[in-house]
């Protein structure tokens, strides 16, 4: 535990590199049946004649794959404790069947909460691109944070 | 596709009642297992010691549960078209394993978009809630929906 990354480990403008995520054409269907089953992310011919212009994730499944990433990139080496809000999720572009993406998360700032002096309150920007550096998805959000008292 | 709902059924302040999802554990894990591995979400003993006090979907599994009813309750029945965005999403409470969900969306406002006349603009607010009547999200954000011209 005492290895854990804590709210002194995040100062404002440090930037956490994540890793990749290969999205399959499967994934995105799967998902889709269970989540959001909108002509547009379960059929191919479909998603042509929509403004999605292809086969492409639900914009929730895009934030849920930059969810994992940030997971992986960082909370679970951290003392995260959840969060209780996202203020802006914003998909930039669609996240088609077959790409592969990556991402990076930004601490904008933060401070610690005035009523529960063990935790920290992180502001953090998740962006998600492809391959081809096209930035995706960008959410921007509370991340509540443990604070290290030796 | 002539009986689907367009822009013109969805008037400022309509609300539009959602149906019910019941939230197993298993279901709980099984979504954290592949989008939001936190000890929190996969763990009951790690979930009570955190701050959600007990075996709790991931937010953003909660609001997955919240776009299933919407997509049931109304957009699978319209011209909806996807979105581009969601301003605000707030995890007001945990929604712990077993619970039972429903749910309602509520027109905020609407406007036809200038670019793209066959496209209405609508934003909408999504609540969750659970048999108790306890609201547990809050989601505000686009929905695009097409415009009928006869």
């Amino acid at each position: 535990m005492t290895d854990l990354l804590h709210y002194k480990d995040f100062p404002e403008g440090m930037v956490i590199p994540f890793g990749t995520y290969h999205l399959s054409r499967e994934e995105v269907i799967e998902y889709a049946r269970e989540w959001d089953p909108q002509p547009m992310h379960l059929d191919e011919e479909a998603a042509k004649r929509s403004v999605l212009g292809g086969l492409a994730a639900s914009g929730w499944q895009s934030s849920a794959i930059l969810i994992r990433l940030a997971v992986d990139g960082y909370a679970n080496k951290s003392a995260a404790m959840a969060s209780n809000s996202m203020e802006e999720v914003k998909w930039l572009k669609p996240v088609y069947a077959g790409e592969t993406l990556t991402g990076r998360g930004t601490v904008l700032s933060r401070r610690i909460s005035s009523k529960r002096p063990e935790m920290g309150i992180l502001k953090m920007k998740f962006e998600l691109f492809n391959m081809e550096g096209e930035l995706k998805v960008e959410i921007t959000g509370v991340q509540f944070m443990g604070v290290r008292h030796p």
